[in-house]
C-alpha cells in the first residue's frame, strides 16, 4: 500500500472499532486527541460542521460514529491525507456525510463558505518551536510541528466559517492555551470553555479542548475536565467511556 | 468600635487562629482568598513583597504567619481600610515586617519602586458589571463590584513593581481567567501558571490563582488545582490543610 503517496499506510481502530483509519504509518498519526475532539461536541440533528485540517477525518469519522445525524466538511492542505480522508469517509459508509476539500485553513476555497457551519472542530497544528528537533519527515512536520505556525490565523479562518451562534471546538496542548485564547479576541467569540484533559490526577493539564459560541456574551469558563489515566497508567473509567464506548465528553 | 470610619468592626480570626483580623462589619469581607492567595506564594528569605490593594491586610498576614522571613508592603486605597491594615500588623506583631502605604494600585506612590519587589500578591477588585445590583455600601463596592474596573492598569502596576525574574501571583474569579490572561500580555511576563480552585470535584472552578514570572520565557502550565470542599459540604482534607493548618498550596 502507498495510497498516502509517500509511504505505507496501515489501518487503525478507534472508538472501539467503529472507526477504521487508513493514515500513513510513517508521518503524523491519530492517536487520542482527535477522538476527544469529536466526543466533545454538543450539536443539533442536521447541522453542518467543518472539521478545519482534517487530516485522514479522524475526528469526523468519530463525530459521525456518535452522530450520524450531522454533516461534515473536511478542509485538509495536504492533497494525500485528503485523499485517504475521502477512503475512509467510504470505508465507513459515510461517503455522503463527509465531505472532503483539499485547500489551505488560512485561505479557504469557496466551498467554505462564511457563515456556513453551525459547528467548527479543529485539531489545529502544534507549534513546537525550540522544543527539539523536526522530524525529516513532511507530512509530520506540515501537521504538528511547524515552527511559526499562525494560531491566530487558524482562529479568524474557524470563526469565520461559523455562523451566528454556532460553535467552535479546538483541541490544543494547554501549554498554548495562552495563545489560544489569544487567537480568540477580537473574533466576536464569547461563551469560551476550557475542557482539561489531566494525564493523570495530580499532573498538570496535557491537552485542553476549547470551545466558544460566535456572538455569544456568556462567560469564560474552567470546566473540570477529564483525568485520563489511573495511576497504574490504565485509562480511567471516564477516559475508556469516551474511547472505547463512544461516550460523550464533558456537555453542558 | 468604628476604627474603620464607616461602620463596626469586627475581629476574626483567619488559618486556624494565626492571624487575628479585624475588619469592617459591613463592608468587603476578607473570606478564603486571601488565606489560598498567601498559601500559594513560594518565596525565598528575606524577600520583599507587595500586597497591591491589601485591604485590612489579610493575605500579607498570612503569608507572614507561614512565612516571617519576608517582609511585606501593603498598597491600600481607602484609608481606613490602610489604618485597619496597620492594627493588624500591630496585633499580629509583624509591625515591624508589613508596612501599609495608602494610595492607588493604578498610580502608585513613590514608596512603590518600580523594580523593588521580588514577589506582587494582589486580590484584585471583581468587577461584576451585569452579574446583580452594587451593594450600596461603599467599602464594598470599592473593593470588589465596581463595574469598569481597570483589571489591565492593575496588572501594569503589578508588572511594573516586579523585579527582574520576580513573580506575581494574583487570585481572581475562574469566569475572568480569559480577561487576566488579556491584562498579562505586553507586560514581560512568562511562566505563567494557573491554579484552579474547584468549589467541589466536578464542578467548573470559582477562583484561579495565577501566577507569573517577570522576564521568563517558560511556558504557560495548567495546574490540577485544589478542590476546596467534599461532597457533604465540607472542606477537603487538602483544603484543611492550607486553611487551617497554614499548610502550602501547589508549588512547584
Amino acid at each position: 500500500m502507498n495510497r498516502a503517496g509517500e509511504g505505507v499506510a496501515t489501518e487503525d481502530r478507534l472508538l472501539g472499532g467503529r472507526v477504521r483509519l487508513r493514515q500513513p504509518a510513517d508521518g503524523y498519526r491519530a492517536a487520542i486527541d482527535p477522538v476527544l475532539l469529536a466526543a466533545a461536541v454538543t450539536a443539533t440533528p442536521g447541522e453542518r460542521v467543518l472539521d478545519l485540517g482534517c487530516g485522514v477525518g479522524a475526528a469526523a469519522l468519530c463525530l459521525l460514529a456518535r452522530r450520524p445525524d450531522l454533516r461534515v466538511t473536511g478542509l485538509e492542505l495536504q492533497p494525500e491525507l485528503a485523499e485517504l480522508a475521502r477512503i475512509n469517509a467510504a470505508a465507513n459508509d459515510h461517503a455522503d456525510r463527509f465531505e472532503v476539500v483539499t485547500g489551505s485553513a488560512l485561505a479557504p476555497p469557496a466551498a467554505i463558505a462564511p457563515g456556513g457551519f453551525a459547528q467548527v472542530i479543529t485539531n489545529p497544528p502544534f507549534a513546537l518551536a525550540g522544543a527539539g528537533t523536526v522530524p525529516p519527515d513532511r507530512s509530520k512536520a506540515l501537521a504538528h510541528v511547524e515552527a511559526g505556525f499562525d494560531l491566530a490565523g487558524w482562529i479568524r479562518a474557524a470563526a469565520r466559517a461559523l455562523a451566528p451562534k454556532g460553535r467552535l471546538w479546538v483541541i490544543h496542548r494547554a501549554d498554548r492555551l495562552d495563545a489560544l485564547l489569544a487567537a480568540f479576541a477580537g473574533r466576536g467569540l464569547g461563551e469560551v470553555r476550557v475542557l482539561p484533559l489531566w494525564p493523570k490526577a495530580g499532573r498538570p493539564a496535557g491537552r485542553v479542548i476549547v470551545s466558544a459560541r460566535k456572538g455569544s456574551r456568556a462567560p469564560f469558563a474552567l470546566l473540570p475536565g477529564l483525568v485520563l489515566h489511573r495511576d497504574d497508567g490504565g485509562y480511567s473509567p471516564a477516559a475508556e467511556a469516551v474511547l472505547r464506548d463512544a461516550a460523550a465528553l464533558g456537555g453542558d
